[in-house]
């Protein structure tokens, strides 16, 4: 696996940190938003003797209760649809190894999150990419180009919605385009919604869980990460109606014997995180993201399409190479001794040059350093040597 | 993959208990012991407020700590040399998928832990088992044996030392054997040190990391999970002195972004686990072991070796199929309305046939009720329809 164009900024990070210059973290997908007191306490009240294994699928009183949730949101499921993970991403490489043998081929709208090649990778599966365009919005490309690429190969159809890197929200009609797609062609249908809670704007999430006639195909994944701000309780999972791959997944999720106990034990907590919690932190997200976005499109040649979820935003920006500027803006600028990090997203896509104009931000700072991040950003962008006009723009995406 | 015959019992035991009956657990590895409290304590004296992702390769400090646990065992390593992992069941699928490719053939002295099968058959590599046998006690069969199995395609050796599931603790002759075939073949040698805490008699622990010569080679899983009781916190450890690994690794580590938060901050707590906590916890083991294995040879028909470590024996029995006797016993047999679940040994061969009349016993519940199982166990084999005589066992065998 190759290193990610993020990683490579690291040791540039660390050395602008170490020159005592404040870096702006937008690279990351770690939000500062508060883990929910309901979930903390949890921990702090545990009361074992022995910190012992958990059932392979997962603590039963928290599947039933977790059902309970997803069948609020119109899942219709039963707790036995449920195998918890150790962190989504389990929930991806067990899902894989579920449904694909080693050579099998998974179609994924581009730019996705890079780390869908480790866990292919991990079972010898294939991404095959379908690039999604940024003066679309990152809308989902015509099924045409999806039913070109389907090969003998091809088992699963990949969405992440709301979509890391680009924020974009899916459709009800863009999601029944995909269904009938994986109808046609009896294609799994993985659906990563880790940014479920995060919809602006009024949008209504939609999942492949709430289209008829579907149900066989569909495995999501989802994860406490993002939605309770716990990153660090490594806790997803893993829900299907899907008979046969539930009990091949079983064996795979045994084999690593269990979740860990504590996080399920707080994730059980959480489940009764006040809705006062989320309004607060989709009013926060919402209010960075008008910020970020209204700053970008100001900007002399950025142009940032509005996206309806998630924490990120895929801007393009008139520069020669994002991963050059995004070292350079670490390594030679700073505005009041101050410097921004940013995710080239080329780490995004894996059409060769694709994406080479742009940067993922993600809005996981506060209000106020998030107004002086963009401001740092502008100056960079007026400094950089390496800028190009908008007509060079378009040329390099070509 | 296969179902486990130990799984294949779980309704058998929930059945017998639904019935009223009292259900002595030797099957599993999950101890009785208390999780030190210096690790309980720190989970509930969590003073964080984001449950945030920790580095992919473990929190710096933990890994320093670590580090010089290490090196008090004579490990001279560097805290760059740890890797740590959700549980030692992700360390074996990351040192895996870090240093074999599909098809590539793991030699493994069996009975070996039936997960094993598990870890290779995620990355599409093939266990080859070299039988060892009870007469002698579970060492090593002859390297010779090791030797006429090494094909182009073998590319490691796994121990688990002192063994699951046969508590057999290998000597510094024996691990120098392996290391020479290792050297003369280009071998990895994965060690399991999950036991590494349990040795009895005053026998010393040996580590591969101790051998000279051999460090390019050795990779070193291990876990908190039987050393603290602490099965259910999913931590564990790669550890490794080749680089080429460990830089493949960390990419493998990073895919799935991060271990757990809270269990690394009780692990890093847990070092300083006072002598006192695993003085007696050996001598309550050391006690159970003797308990189990003299009641076991005083039983007519029944072979028992005098294991060095771990807490697991693996026994001969005077019958027909340990399945169906571990089977029988919890559905047909009760003995004061109590009984015992075992595991047949049978899982954790792979040879066809192999360990048909032997079983696994854990001693992982209290003294009194250790005794209480084992009249339980002897008055079964006197009640079994499906008992042999030894000779019978012998031709079994064969």
């Amino acid at each position: 696996m190759p290193a990610s164009p993020i990683r490579k900024l690291t040791p540039y990070a660390d050395k602008a940190k170490k020159d005592g210059k404040k870096v702006f973290h937008l690279n990351i997908g770690q939000p500062d938003i508060e883990t929910p007191e309901i979930m903390l306490d949890a921990i702090k009240n545990i009361d074992f003797k022995v910190w012992a294994y958990t059932p392979s699928e997962g603590i039963a009183s928290y599947r039933e209760k977790l059902a309970e949730y997803y069948n609020d949101l119109g899942y219709n499921i039963t707790p036995e649809n449920i195998i918890i993970t150790n962190g989504g991403s389990e929930g991806f490489t067990i899902a894989i190894q579920a449904c694909l043998d080693p050579g099998d081929e998974i179609i994924v709208p581009e730019p996705f999150y890079a780390n869908y090649n480790g866990f292919a990778c991990m079972s010898d599966a294939v991404i095959i990419p379908v690039l999604s365009n940024i003066d679309d919005g990152f809308a989902l490309p015509p099924i045409s180009e999806f039913e070109k690429l389907i090969t003998p190969k091809t088992k699963a159809f990949f969405i992440c919605n709301p979509n890391n890197p680009t924020g974009y929200l899916y459709s009800r009609e863009e999601l029944e385009a995909i269904k009938e797609l994986c109808l046609k062609y009896d294609l799994y249908l993985f659906a990563d919604e880790a940014y479920r809670d995060f919809c602006y704007d009024g949008n209504k999430f939609v999942s492949p869980m709430h289209l008829e006639g579907i149900h066989e195909h569909v495995i999501v994944i989802d994860t406490l990460s993002k939605r309770y701000s716990a990153c660090g309780a490594r806790l997803g999972f893993l829900i299907t109606k899907n008979q046969k791959v539930l009990s091949t997944a079983i064996k795979f999720a045994q084999t690593r014997l269990s979740a860990g106990m504590v996080a399920q034990i707080a994730g059980q907590a959480a489940i009764d995180t006040p809705k006062s919690y989320f309004d607060k932190v989709i009013n926060e997200y919402s209010e960075r993201r008008k910020i970020l976005v209204e700053a970008l499109n100001k900007m002399d040649g950025v142009y940032c399409p509005n996206p309806g979820g998630a924490f990120y935003v895929v801007a393009r920006f008139p520069i020669d190479d994002a991963e050059v500027f995004c070292q350079w803006i670490l390594e030679k600028f700073e505005h009041n001794n101050q410097t921004v990090m940013m995710a080239p997203a080329s780490g995004f896509y894996s059409t060769p040059g694709a994406g080479k104009n742009e940067i993922r931000l993600a809005y996981v700072i506060n209000k106020n350093d998030l107004k002086t991040a963009v401001i740092c950003l502008e100056k960079a962008l007026q400094e950089y040597p390496g800028r190009v006009t908008m007509k060079e723009t378009v040329s390099i995406e070509l």
